[in-house]
């Protein structure tokens, strides 16, 4: 798998920007950058100090395709671990091209989609589930899952598994040796301490394991379905809810405007806004079927948002009859998950109307949209639905799916250890146990890998990273 | 106009990539960076070299926002001149978004477009042309514009002006002089030197004022009007240029592919393709209005080709006979612009075919689009209409109005000045002459300027730059 030539790519996003920078990483990063660079200072680049930045042109032959600054970071001290050149350029398409097409006429090949990331975990620079949160840590777009990706790409909980590992492994290779000296009945690993061990690791796979549910939640979003007709105040809502929260963590504008419609970050957790029409029996057979795909959509959603116009509710008794029965049929369909019943434009609602709401219905939540009425209450309900816990008392949290099933079968090889041993069960089925726990525990650091595994892990990066 | 406080904006494209790049210059954006800023190593920002990099944590409190490169540039061996910090995070809005707030929450603010570059103008870094050469190199997206802005980015024109304008400057205080000395009669200035003096100036200015028609042209692109009714090929034809020119500059895709249907590099050179419809005699209003728009596209374009279907013109005489009106009727309106004839689909015609073409129409270009015959041709002559000698010979080419505009208000003083010596017209009018010739020179160097000018300038950068 490792691949000891030169490559480069272009390593901020493409378009139009003041500067954009092309890294090149390999045994001839140096040598390459250096024979097409002329420093302003006249100094050749293959003499100067690491992390030092260097400004001058990049030429071909007599042509000048820019005025740059090159950085060097020299083996091992670069993100690879290999010699490193970043070029930072005028941030034009063409000068970029031009550029590139430059180096990869001279020695550089063009990276594969994270493969600067792939050689840094080559060469020791971070483990497996590090480079992971590299990835995490690029794509992450609220407080949480950037606080999640940060923790882990520091080592996080990687490096509690690896000491634990390595513990484990020890043990492992004392069991070893009592079976090559099986027929003496001697016990090299004290028992007592092998079952202490295997208790921690047992609570420590566990409580990872049980943090997956809001690390998932975290990473992914919370699925919200708004069950409401047409213009009862969806949009209205999802950009009362943006604006406070605009208003609470930004001063600079448009970065999450384009998503509006279906996530919004509250308390900086993502909340994924699932649109569903009316629910209301029918017996068109086209209408039923639309019902059908919208019970399906709620099924998704973890939390159930019905929202009503309050002042079509009082303006008949059947509309009001028709809600709670909407909102019965939610309950009993979904009777784990939490449901609010949301009534819109209250501020057009006198008290009377209200009293008369009451009295049909429970536990509304009167809101006005439009006038922030009502909103962040809210907030700080779906807040609620959130175990966030864990997330405040600063615990480790699982949010890759890969490491959650690695750990699930090592917490199963674990388990089956410990019965052994409560058991008495002989010491070569225990060791197959234990070689199995100590590899899928080697999987999430990357300490046990294969080319299949690291390609599928690295497809996802993207090229320059 | 100068500002002493710390700015910062996000040098590269927002979006997704690897790597972003945020930059803060500044007579604090040390201080204020080492303040959040935790290095690996233990080390303070605030003691470390110009021109060398730290890797670290960007920090608020106890909370890490991201792990970091941290480029130091010290006042005056910077972009700007003044102390610059970049920082190097990982490519995800978000983070951008939350290291630029804490950095607006502490002391910095946001640049407006262009500032980096103003300053460095401000500080003496670069000359004013020097500085709109940024913003060009910037834009550029051929190899002909590319060149120019790389050329004036390196000094280029305006280091000769300058030189002009302080011999200009020297003899204008000599000649102040006389006039100090008047009813003595003195000449302290050798009216045959500055006589070459002048002629020398006349000649460079003139020489740019020239280029500029051809600096034109590579800067905004030649508008070719391509007539021809729907299906005749266009489209295939403009990817038959592009293809092409892929093949010939570069093996990256997807650079320009969205551009295809209007501005094409062919030699380094951009054309702008302006599609038009038929120009058929027409007596239903709404058809003739649309002919008429057709007219008035034809007219901003420089050159014209009139693309036909090879296979329709030889279906029946009704048609060869339109082409033939049509061909005359945009000669006679258009005499003095190139006029192409294309029959395309030319791989379809037989010999007999051609004949019967070429009896009724002369210089006519066979063509198959598709196949890519009689392609190669058709760049050649395309390039031949633009007058690229200057450029091939690399003369300095003016692409900027404002700066040909300026030259050609130079050049009116400077001739009002040759003429008032030859008609010995008195110093003190000569005098005047002088200065605004002195003054129009250095609008375009920046070595006279304003702040509405400046205003003007560097509003048209992007924010970052």
């Amino acid at each position: 798998m490792i691949q000891n030539d030169t490559i480069i790519a272009l390593a901020t996003p493409s378009g139009a920007g003041a500067i954009a920078v092309i890294r090149i990483s390999g045994p001839e990063a140096i040598a390459i950058a250096s024979e097409h660079f002329e420093s302003v200072s006249g100094k050749k680049l293959g003499n100067q100090k690491s992390h030092t930045i260097h400004l001058g042109y990049i030429k071909e032959g007599a042509n000048t395709l820019d005025q740059v600054l090159v950085s060097i970071f020299k083996d091992p001290h670069s993100y690879t671990g290999e010699d490193v050149i970043e070029i930072s350029c005028h941030g034009s398409s063409y000068i970029q091209q031009q550029i590139i097409q430059l180096f990869l006429r001279n020695g550089c090949r063009t990276a594969t989609a994270g493969e600067f990331t792939l050689r840094a975990f080559l060469n020791g620079k971070m483990d497996l589930s590090q480079a992971e949160a590299v990835a995490d840590l690029i794509s992450s777009d609220n407080a949480a899952s950037h606080q999640i990706a940060v923790q882990q790409m520091r080592g996080g909980f990687s490096n509690e598994i690896k000491v634990l590992r390595s513990e484990l492994l020890n043990f492992a290779s004392l069991i070893e040796l009592e079976l090559d000296f099986s027929e003496e009945d001697v016990e090299f690993a004290d028992r007592t301490q092998f079952k202490e061990l295997l208790k921690r690791i047992q609570k420590v796979l566990q409580g990872l394991i049980d943090s997956f549910a809001v690390g998932n939640v975290i990473k992914n979003g919370i699925p919200v379905a708004i069950v409401g007709e047409p213009n009862v105040g969806k949009s209205t809502l999802l950009n009362a809810f943006l604006n406070e929260e605009r208003a609470l963590v930004s001063d600079i504008a448009g970065t999450t405007r384009d998503t509006i419609e279906d996530e919004i970050s509250i308390g900086g957790i993502g909340f994924r806004f699932i649109d569903t029409a009316g629910i209301r029996e029918t017996e068109d057979i086209v209408e039923g079927m639309g019902i059908k795909r919208t019970f399906e959509k709620i099924e998704q959603a973890q939390v159930i948002l019905l929202l009503v116009d309050g002042p079509q509710l009082v303006s008949g008794s059947q509309k009001l009859r028709n809600t709670v029965l909407d909102f019965e049929k939610l309950k009993n369909k979904n009777p784990q998950k939490p449901l609010l019943l949301l009534i819109n434009k209250a501020d057009m609602l006198s008290k009377d109307d209200r009293l008369q709401i009451n009295q049909h219905l429970e536990n509304v939540h009167f809101i006005s949209a439009k006038r922030g009425i009502g909103v962040d209450e809210l907030r700080h309900s779906l807040l609620n639905f959130v175990n966030t816990g864990a997330l405040r008392n600063n615990e480790t949290i699982i949010t890759n799916t890969r490491h959650y099933n690695s750990l699930l079968k090592a917490l199963e090889e674990i388990e089956k250890v410990q019965f052994s041993m409560k058991e008495n069960i002989s010491s070569d089925l225990m060791a197959i146990d234990i070689k199995e726990a100590l590899y899928h525990l080697g999987e999430i650091t990357g300490q046990v890998t294969n080319d299949e595994l690291l390609g599928n892990i690295f497809a996802n990066f993207c090229i320059g990273k």
